[in-house]
């Protein structure tokens, strides 16, 4: 018998629980899932005999470290901050380690004792970061064994709401975490390089200069930039691409509607507002308007975001419920943005019966033998409902296969890692075909910013 | 022979060293002048027999013990964040101190032990905070005394260029610190009260949301809000007032403008630039603006903006040679905010003979006997040159004259004191006078924003 840990039962652990239980006869395998909430670990087991649901605090030294030094790989699924100790502990006992999350700088020094050790501790295996850094990679490292040289790579990925389901003006409901969806670009300047050339996008203007594309069988999106589109360049290899540029996929319309947010400023996380608790969904809106005695909180708006008469952007802050005067925030010392998010919340919570959708779109311009090209890649996934979404699958299943795989000798190189090796991504990505994750690609002729190569 | 100890010898301690100089005979003064520079600080005593300047260095304990010791009283010019220094030894060594800066939490902790000792620290007695607290408090207090109640309290500052200087299409040079003007609202939303109802304005609204006002004599302004329109409420006694508003001067049109490089992302000051030493003008601009291998950057951006062929708003672009390919910003690892304010200040900075100007303007509304009136206050003050400016005649002539005061036993309550009671105020207005810094107080009918008292 080999025993894994699962710290962590929550909702984008239940495909990863499921998938390890499945595997459990024919593997060899013992799971214990420990959670906060024995309830819940228990629930997840669903009374598999080679499962083992205990109460799990990892604050909790004693049981930390008798937990881990019995299991023979670690799986947390805990908050990106709380895979430290985790990974402590796995050093100690010398146990490899498994997270969907960030390398964080603390992790990222654990780098020579891990291999030290020999063991393996791979991260950001889940979906973004994960199958995007393996399904790029593929594609990269595809390219530059027929001798291609990568001059351009963009990655969007978005979690949304599946065409079933999709059911308000917005075409979005929360699938994930809201708070993050209502901060999104905030804190700096999205940067990027297009053509040999820096580019910077304030927050003001992020959400109005989108990018748009088109995936087979389901329509158009548009894709907003993240942050910082540079993370990966050195990691993936990239540092002479001309054009690197990552963003956030949302169905057409979604971000010039969201602007409406950010300039009225509702979306400001940095001060608390007066009153909040008390104050109506109507006496929101209007806090970010001017003062008149006599003017509706209606026409304010209009006046200050030049919304048309018949333009849809007014039906969308309706369809909100914005101006109501009779629903009440009711949270105390509130910022706007956690205003938004409730106000928010009320329509866009996915229903039980809701189907979530995840969309991701690589493309990849690459110059071989004298010609450009370009490879277009994406992935859908649909989830079956509100349990087994498409993002628990997207971020469980690559994290339970590079724990097996772990566990089977099969992925060996040690250190703190991410997968962007052949070793780690081939066996992954295979997969995940057979549970219907597959990228499709397509060959295409070389768009890129600058295709007749004209002197700027 | 009573002795003044002057620390900081920089362009704001022009008036103020030449005001105790004047006084230095009549009164018996003895001044000495410290600063870093030996050289300025000798330029400034102009060889008076009742001065003596010193090289200072505020980290040097054994000399700040050695002349606070010596003096009767402290006048602190330096940088808001090393007053504390200066005031600890006064404490110790039992000397009165003013400054012009604003309290700090540590300055503020202080008061006890300064109380205990006898002493008067007079803070925030400059301009703005000084001049302000002053002309407000004393209109203030004089409605409260005829048994008038205050609704609305409104006040605006701005340090602009003389019209007999102002030859640019922004109206505006720099006149003391151009990071703080390029910095200007950021951090956080402005906050303020009309009417009773509290309202935000985001950063990307802020100079689109200007109010304008007329001084008799000089044309209009416009004024947009600073950060914190509250700051005072409870010091002035006007936590019952419904409009609350504290805004910066500008003439009017330069916000609009203003507001085209917050849009473009320029005065973003949290991140470097690539390559910023070597980048032209030209290309900081197109930094901001979506790449195209043929489009110019002027279109782009004219789009970007929505700028119609003659707006006057490309003028003003045009004048600042954002678009010229061969000025090289030269700064190493600068963010957009330090390289704007290099641009700007090749256009912005005063000549030798360049005269600036300082304007304020206060509202008062209040209710008297049943009625509702208004009191509007305004001072204009216009410097000589660059060394005798308006600025500094503003926030020295206060300081010094507060310091003789405090000196003279005129000014004796005790404590970390900013100047809003009669005994400091009062002489301190009326000697401001017969240097020309006047205010001219208008009574008219209210105006308010609900001079019907309209139910919103």
């Amino acid at each position: 018998m080999r025993n894994i840990l699962i710290i962590g039962a929550g909702r984008s652990a239940t495909y990863l629980i499921d998938y390890l239980l499945e595997k459990s006869a024919p593997e060899n395998l013992h799971i214990t899932i420990g959670d906060l909430s024995a309830e819940l670990a228990a629930r997840k087991t669903n009374g598999h005999p080679n499962a083992r649901a205990i109460a799990f605090d990892i604050f909790n030294e004693q049981q930390r470290h008798d937990e881990i030094s019995r299991a023979d790989i670690v799986i947390s699924m805990l908050p990106a901050h709380l895979h430290f100790e985790v990974a402590k502990d796995c050093i100690t006992y010398k146990k490899h380690m498994v997270t969907a999350s960030y390398i964080s700088p603390a992790m990222a020094d654990l780098d020579t004792q891990v291999k030290e050790a020999g063991l393996v501790f791979m991260n950001e295996c889940g979906l973004d970061p994960g199958i995007d850094h393996m399904s790029a990679m593929k594609v990269i490292d595809d390219i530059r064994d027929k001798g291609g040289k990568v001059l351009l790579f963009e990655s969007f990925c978005g979690g949304l709401v599946a065409p079933e389901s999709d059911n308000n003006l917005w075409n979005y409901k929360f699938t994930w975490n809201p708070r993050n969806v209502v901060l999104a670009g905030q804190g700096g300047a999205a940067k990027f390089i297009q053509e040999g050339t820096y580019k910077y996008i304030p927050y003001n203007k992020l959400f109005r200069r989108t990018e748009f594309m088109e995936v087979e069988g389901y329509g158009r999106f548009e894709g907003y930039a993240n942050r910082d589109s540079l993370k990966y360049r050195s990691v993936y290899g990239l540092d002479n691409a001309l054009t690197l540029y990552r963003g956030t996929l949302r169905r057409v319309g979604y971000s010039k509607s969201w602007n409406m947010f950010v300039t009225l400023g509702m979306t400001d996380d940095s001060y608390t507002m007066e009153n909040s608790e008390n104050m109506s969904y109507r006496d929101f809106t209007n806090s970010f308007l001017p003062y008149h005695p006599t003017d509706s909180v209606e026409l304010k708006l209009r006046h200050i975001l030049k919304i048309d008469q018949d333009d849809i952007q007014w039906d969308k802050l309706q369809e909100l419920d914005l101006f109501n005067p009779n629903k009440i925030v009711g949270l105390h010392n509130a910022t706007p943005a956690q205003i938004l998010e409730k106000i928010l919340g009320d329509k866009w919570t996915l229903d039980q019966e809701d189907k979530d959708m995840i969309v991701m779109y690589h493309k990849f311009g690459y110059e071989l033998n004298g010609k450009k090209e370009q490879i277009d890649s994406t992935m859908v996934c649909i989830g079956e409902n509100q349990t087994y979404t498409a993002m628990a699958k997207t971020v469980g299943l690559p994290v339970a296969i590079a724990a097996l795989q772990i566990l089977n000798g099969k992925i060996t190189t040690p250190g703190v890692q991410l997968p962007i090796t052949r070793e780690v991504y081939t066996p992954i990505l295979e997969e995940l075909e057979t549970y219907g994750i597959i990228f499709n690609e397509k060959h295409m002729p070389y768009m890129g910013y600058n295709p007749q190569n004209v002197a700027s």
